[in-house]
């Protein structure tokens, strides 16, 4: 049973009290319920890329009249739930329980969170009129076209998609992958971020980034990448084509060469988004184990699953790993609430190394503990796994992260040195009089 | 690039250094380049278990006219290849590299190698004019059909598939699942594994084990079940049902309740081919990151990749865990050509836990070192992770392994306090006379 | 730099704020440049034992005069200093950064500590009178003797010095070991349990407690143990003969038979204690590392050591790491400030596991950057190791709290498994509908 | 129960057997039970470095009839042993079993086996006559003096003692630390190493090695260095001021600027000495762990010790990493036979890295089984710990090693780059023809 005193729910307002018991019980009584349904309703094949399951478009109608609907939006925008970054981090944690139904019944999924914030936060009133309103309400869906598979994309500063502008319009040309959502056919939209001024001294000032409507003339889905096996239809992560494609110059974001500040602006939240819903998976694989290891039926060299081996001390570790980095996460939610997601960079980067390792550590675990059922699709755990699996390379390689935060410890080193002289001239002194 | 002083390949017999460097080159110049072309043969959807790819076809018959065909049988049988553990062991390696077509091409795979070994120790002489000689022949494929869904099968006494006498006939009842190769089409015999006399005092005498044709009437394969995403067809690792399944009461082996016997018999060997080709998986995998990590397309913030973090510190970690494992599995098969697979349990579990635990962490690395694109099947590095995290759960749990191998030390207990009782004894007569 | 910002100073009370400054200032600027001062002072060979360095003595007048004195007694002491758990947590991680001065110039240094908790919380007005009040003071230290030897001491039950009631006296018979404090020339009084009921069927009320002035007849420290080498004189952790020791029947803590009453109320809040000051040499020593890799003058093979290797992710994990026990840490202050030590015994597990283990990671780490020099006493870390290594073994190992935390996990096995066929029901009924 | 079928002492010659049996003998019945009377007659405070424990020398007589005398100078030398690399690190292991009296008492310790190695080597007639025969004697001891405190000597290129040649003299000022065996009265000899031309283009020529008698005058040994708290007396890790200290041009070592080819030609078979002591380390601390948690003294909660926790799994997985590291040291000892050192430098980092690193992790287990105690003096843990901690940093830290395995490995990317393309230019030609 997780531990949160620091954090706890009954101090926080009736508002979200009240939310929070709404949501808790949507994702356990109606999102759970539903995984195998939306599993069945996906069909087969092609049509796994075709049919979007009604069961989803049914929860996304409870969930809005629950007013569960737009919650990662937070104060700071007009057409924000009022949460703060902590409030909604403890939600998104609840609906990372059931990770494929719950952040899009409650219109909180990815990639369309970041782009409704973007959109919101930088978007023209034509933009926001086209384009954030249908996204919150629910009707379409979006993509954010970034990284390329040419290039070594964990420096963004690589990515060379070219823009070019040509009277009123950009032409677009490359080659994007990894495209999370994009063979949804729900997906009107496509941030597109490209090289548009590629000479440019100041290499954070090349990119900038445009809005594409799906269906534009020279745009190929290609294909669906899968992750350790897995589609993640009906999203999926794809590979498209941009060939010739033009769009008028209004759909900027925010100007040429700011496609950095734009990124910039967009990744903070997310990234904590992403870290509590791995921390609610973890949980729910936390709990299968131990569900699992005490099955009566379970039970092996006249022992049960539990008595055995690690097991045990596997479970506590778990309980352990998982509050930590629940920590972590929160307290990165606090900063971005305090100060804002720039003033919260290091806090970020923390939470973002720490919580889908642990999760995966758990998730291993927890498959370990099924045998081979684990593996399969009889149990979560595997397709949890694959999905996880992705956050300790998207939104930045933790490699990246951690190398920033290192060299962000190494820049106080001048002032702990200058301590360390002034304790040592202390101490000289003292010794002196002996 | 491998270190192995203890066991160079230039020491053995001039034969196999021969058979080795035919099979390297096979493995590298055939079945690698192969690989491809096999995936679009297996063609989409149903026919994945329909077809089996003309590539492999003639990639066998290269493969036998090489003479790299059935070198897993060794010179303990009277249709072995001679080879030794330690050699076929090193064989073994390389086709690890390739491990969907190599071990296949050269009639080597699981789990036809364990039925065949159980065939040519236990078998009667029409089973193996029946059975063995075209899986000699590479005609038919086979499964062991031992794990069950509903109890915990790594305690092979709870078991509980039935098998019954009626007359001259054996009836089979039950539910097994992950039998690996009985999606394949030319899967043509199961050995099963059942309960034949529930009530014996001896639960190791309960059961036993009888070929069932895969056509017989009862006999239904429900489904594939995937690992991490991946069905792995044709073969497949498939939920069997069997319904008053019926066979002739010469179909058992050895005889009835000596089913133990025939698993214990059935392991040894076969647990070291698996950890082997471990390591060849594990050294392609540290090849891709090596060309990944110097790839001059990809450098991120002015510096190569293998500049980066803990790149270099992960490759040389790599290098070592995976020759300390090699010589783990070398030594397991030392052991068994010394005394036998029953006398070199302790050998075997020590190279069963560490070699698969090996791969999956090399692996790890050198999908982190590709991004996104690791995860995916456009390198070889996601489906591998897939096949090799089945070993930590298949043929024993690296947890039941771990068990017996701490028991076993605890075992010499009473020794070593002897030992010390007597050394306290020494030194306090040294210190009385001080 | 450490982030917190679930628990910010600035939040807490101007009081509390006021004593934060000074406790940071005195320990940087009073305690740690008197360290090797005091180390001096200490002298050699048996006089280690004897000399309290005066130094000692000048920086707890200092401290008290600063009002940073007994703040570990908190505010549901009469006595105390009116600080919640979480705020004296805060002072304890920076009196860590000084271990071996710091707490004991400000009175609040183990073992006194809680044996000044068991006094203010059952000890009657004459025990209080004669033993409280000169350790409030800071006049005599006190140990608490319940470790030994012969028995397996991290069950407690299985403690056995033997207490006979004769009179109005008890007799203590029996042998102790890891008396920490015990070597202190001003250690005035013992707290000894021991079985004064050992035939009780309830094993948990078969031990007292017993206070035993360190002069009385009988007891005989024998000699000090040391920890990786260090002794820790003149504290040190001692081991003592108690023989025919003879104490007035007033001497009883609570009762006989409710030594498990007091042991259990004494050491919630002390374990946090431990950790929060390994938190802070956990950051004294990251401090260290931090120093040493950019030190111009340790260059090797051309670039400064920050630049070779996995140094820049370590500093970058252990900043994560120690960022996540400190959570840990006020986590479970805050639960005992929210309800009680007994009410919080999870979540003081899980930081006693978690914060040592920590510690000695980033120990360990920056005793690696200073090459064989970390290892001597020319820095402070070495002797860091040896106190923070004994904290995996005192107030029960970490085995022991881990094996208690997932039998708690496991205990919900029920709960969750009714919440899993309540769901499984709901699936089922939608599947049935489909 | 150890497992090494791959070097099988019954197959290695009756010589070898014999010795190896006496080595066994006499480790475990004369030299482990002296241990505490060495203790003992080490005395206290400075008699510590005065006196030698009259047992030492009881011992080596004992050793020298056996015929257990500088086993370690093999075949490659007149004056060797005739053992191969492989069979002194079998008996190096049983060695290491009793580190601090076994290996003096075959005259095979630290530093002196390199010190003699280097003088067998590239020793003058009369430099062998006046030092190496009485170090062969194992009437002198010696040490060898590189480390400096003010530099990075894991670069040894930084390394800065001044060598000046005036006349037929050199004089040397400088400051070294941490030279082994610099503490011990038998201390006769150093080889010290500093910079004779410091203005060479090539880093690698400016350094020379010299023979400084321990009583030349301007040699001060200022002090020895503690370790995690233990001095290692009477050898000890000192520091030594060299003030204008001369000697004859007649004491160099090969010549001048050749000092970095001797350390080269020193370190190689040293390296592995010190790994196989570590294994032997480590196998008795495994013994140990066995022991104590099968205590029947020591049970907790009604069971045994090992029926707790992660304790069967820790011993499982010390005796996996036991044997894997043997395995890479073996490897090592077999290439240096077959080849040379310098040809097996890659093996000799990989056991370098390896082999300390298993030791410590399998010590801290049994240290921790050992609850306080394992802390402490009365089990030989700690000191064992202290001892091998070193080894992480000695002789290059395992960093360096790491690093050149990495990038060694990184060598071969132009080669496996140019596989990759053949391999795919292979695959192509297929898949053109599907």
């Amino acid at each position: 049973m997780a531990t949160n005193s620091l954090v706890e729910i009954k101090t926080l307002s009736p508002k979200f009290q009240d939310l929070y018991t709404k949501a808790k019980d949507f994702v356990e009584n109606d999102c759970i319920p539903a995984e195998k349904t939306f599993e069945l309703q996906m069909g087969k094949g092609e049509s796994r890329w075709k049919v979007i399951p009604p069961v989803l478009e049914e929860l996304k109608v409870k969930a809005r009249s629950l007013g569960l609907w737009n919650l990662f939006l937070g104060k700071t925008y007009a057409e924000g739930s009022g949460l703060t970054n902590v409030e909604y981090g403890l939600i998104a944690e609840l609906t990372g329980r059931s990770p494929k139904l719950a952040p899009e019944a409650m219109n909180c999924s990815a990639p369309d969170t970041g782009n409704m914030e973007v959109l919101a936060k930088y978007g023209t009133a034509a933009q926001k009129a086209k384009w954030l309103t249908p996204l919150l309400d629910g009707k379409i869906r979006s993509a954010f076209a970034m990284t390329e598979p040419r290039v070594a994309s964990s420096d963004a500063t690589n990515i060379e998609l070219n823009i070019r502008r040509e009277g009123n319009e950009y032409v677009l040309n490359g080659l994007k992958w990894w495209i999370s959502g994009a063979g949804d056919p729900r997906c009107a939209l496509y941030l597109v971020m490209g090289k548009s001024d590629a000479d440019n001294d100041n290499k954070y000032r090349q990119q900038s980034i445009v809005l594409v409507p799906a269906d534009t003339p020279g745009v190929t889905v290609v294909r669906p990448l899968p992750v350790l096996g897995y589609d993640d239809a009906p999203e999926g992560h794809c590979e498209i084509v941009f060939k010739d494609v033009r769009v008028p110059v209004e759909n900027i974001i925010l100007g040429e060469g700011r496609g950095f500040e734009v990124i910039q602006g967009r990744l903070g939240p997310g990234r904590i988004h992403h870290c509590m819903r791995s921390i609610g998976i973890a949980e729910r694989a936390l709990e299968y184990m131990i569900v699992r290891v005490t099955d009566p039926s379970r039970r092996t060299f006249g022992k049960g699953l539990y008595e055995h081996g690690t097991i045990v001390s596997d479970i506590a570790r778990s309980r352990i790993e998982i509050d930590q980095a629940r920590f972590l996460v929160l307290n990165a939610a606090k900063k971005i609430d305090d100060v804002n997601a720039k003033g919260a960079l290091k806090e970020i980067s923390m939470a973002k190394v720490a919580a889908p390792h642990m999760a995966l550590t758990v998730l291993d675990r927890a498959i370990q503990a099924h045998g081979a059922g684990g593996l399969s699709d009889d149990f979560p755990l595997a397709r949890f796994y694959s999905a996880v699996r992705t956050l300790t390379i998207a939104d930045g390689p933790s490699e990246v992260h951690i190398s920033q935060l290192g060299r962000n410890e190494l820049r106080h080193a001048d002032e702990i040195r200058a301590k360390f002289e002034h304790q040592k001239e202390r101490s000289q002194a003292r010794l002196s009089k002996l």
